[in-house]
């Protein structure tokens, strides 16, 4: 277990605030002199969600989501279409597709991106936890949620690679000029998205 | 104690999250899957610095500053000039004085301001603290270092009527143009006051 300096529990509380992403030194320091004003309460409450978040929250067995059991809500719902299944590399995507509520299907969740240079490599992905589900579930298309970005790309490219001899339907979701996206300012890549995926009308 | 929705320790997780100052709900749903997806050390590592942090920083008796003891350590430093005594409203304003070296005299932390429209009026400030000091310590001169807003300024004033009949030197730090600062950008008040505190050169 990390200790900070024993003598100085506010460096120590501070030193572990600033790893937190986007806490910079400043920011650790304001949150550390905040919890000290703050209620007692406070600090022992969000010390205690801390220190049993890894015991709450599993991993789905199925699909690899966060939840308090061993298979999430998402999967024990009979209502959700189990034919489709969406493939997220990570939570919080999964969430945001939910808010969305665009998607009525299952999910499937990778827990990360091939990413060849930090050592993330085919192997790393667990494929064939969706293999397998692929052949026992019935289901018929798997839609690629991974991110738009170079890894994403690549770890979509992949997943179709390795899918393709299971014959189901593959799909990815579009890329465009994202709602209320001004084309002025677009870059060049998402406007050559959006003329190559563009769709006849009316 | 605080009990969020316990069917759901990362929405209990997050909401905690979003009670820190500057939290949003976007931000505070990243730190809760950021601590997740990180190694369970560090979770429990800052969750129990955080349940502890009342217990192991207690107020110096004398000043008001965090220590770990009954006594602060610039309170015990017989180093420090304890002639001279600078008046601030919170300690992360002496831990600033304390990292620019231009104060080698001892502290006095209000731990609040003058806020009438929130209730803190001149009862809740703790100044007889400040005039036991002043009439057992031998000290001369109370810098007040309260901020320059109103608030801060409100205060000084207070502090400055309450401490003249006992005989010692009170001042307030300068305000004027920051160092780096564009005149151009510099807000009215503090133009004028640059003016009104100029000193003559050469």
């Amino acid at each position: 277990m990390y200790r900070g300096d024993p003598a100085d529990p506010i460096a120590e509380l501070t030193e572990l605030f600033a790893r937190l992403p986007g806490v910079g030194e400043r920011t650790a320091t304001r949150l550390s002199f905040h919890v000290l004003g703050a209620e007692p309460e406070y600090a022992a409450a969000l010390g205690e969600a801390l220190a049993h978040i890894h015991e709450r929250v599993v991993r789905c067995e199925r699909c690899g989501n966060y939840g308090a059991e061993t298979t999430c809500r998402i999967c024990r719902d009979p209502r959700r279409d189990g034919s489709i299944v969406c493939c997220v590399a990570r939570v919080p995507d999964l969430v945001a597709i939910e808010k969305s509520g665009s998607f009525r299907g299952r999910y499937h969740v990778l827990h990360g991106l091939l990413a060849p240079l930090d050592g993330i490599g085919p192997d790393q992905l667990p494929l064939d936890g969706l293999r397998h589900r692929i052949e026992r579930e019935g289901i018929e298309e798997v839609v690629l949620a991974t991110p738009l970005s170079v890894e994403g790309e690549a770890t979509a490219l992949y997943v179709n690679q390795v899918l393709k001899p299971h014959g189901v339907r593959i799909s990815r979701i579009a890329s465009g000029v994202p709602h209320g996206g001004e084309l002025e300012f677009t870059d060049q890549i998402t406007l050559g998205r959006a003329f190559e995926g563009r769709r006849e009308i009316g």
